[in-house]
């Protein structure tokens, strides 16, 4: 007996979201709307949208998991993190793992990886 | 009382998969047999053992829950997604992330990780 | 009605582990102490950390269900091959995925991302 999965946001490459066993799967977040900004805005908007599907999900930022944030300089983590935690809640902050590496569009400066908790 | 844990393809390094908690963990799977192929053929190989693998797991690639991809060359993204669209089953694609980051096997143009739900 | 989550070694940026439905997820583990050493002395320390955090978690690591490591230079894979590959209980080896990328302090020459099963 199979365990049902719930996809949100489901498109012919990849869905936003898989829920599954009271867990949260998301898809990498980019900066669609901004892919011209610098480090910060790009980070608000890529943390927004992580928010906005958590709520989709029925979960939210103070249940998040495990986070993996890919930067195409990694000189630009003290300007993420600055967005960063203001954005965290305190006590409900993810373990989290930073790396550098090169994303799909050369502009994106920043993709978010999330696995969360169903709330 | 813990619950157990499976594992299948069992090495002296690591494990092809670990079944927990009605959850499938892979390898990151690279393309073992094509490493001079190019980026299309390479996916085939890495995406149908990433299929085998979740079929011995008692899974299968309409129960995929999260895929993170590695490619060499991000610029390789365009070709690898011709194949992976053919690939995915249409309402079941997954959450996906795609980087790029260099691999252990300098001719190795892809390497895919992927975590999904026991069927 | 939602799982809780345990939340350990919980900072204003992010937390050292999350235990949630039987699972624990660690924070990246990079080589605080020693950011001067080559590639195995690095590794050591940094199993080690994901050892104690295991431990802390109420997990060890014969329960690890998959693990990224990321160098940052891919050619260093053949030595830390040597330590992990002695670190690592037979029988009980993770899934593991292995890539190259640039880390947050440019000494760090590797990061190690844990997810495990819950003692």
């Amino acid at each position: 007996m199979s365990l049902p999965i719930a996809r949100v946001h489901v498109g012919p490459r990849m869905s936003g979201i898989a829920i599954y066993n009271a867990t949260v799967y998301l898809a990498g977040q980019v900066p669609l709307n901004n892919p011209e900004a610098g480090i910060a805005e790009q980070t608000r908007e890529v943390l927004g949208e992580v928010e906005r599907l958590l709520r989709d999900a029925g979960s939210d930022n103070s249940r998040i998991l495990q986070c993996q944030i890919f930067l195409r300089d990694i000189t630009d983590i003290g300007a993420m993190n600055v967005v960063w935690d203001a954005w965290v809640l305190a006590g409900h902050t993810p373990p989290r793992a930073t790396v550098q590496a090169a994303l799909a569009d050369p502009r994106w400066r920043i993709e978010v990886l999330v696995t969360a908790a169903l709330g």
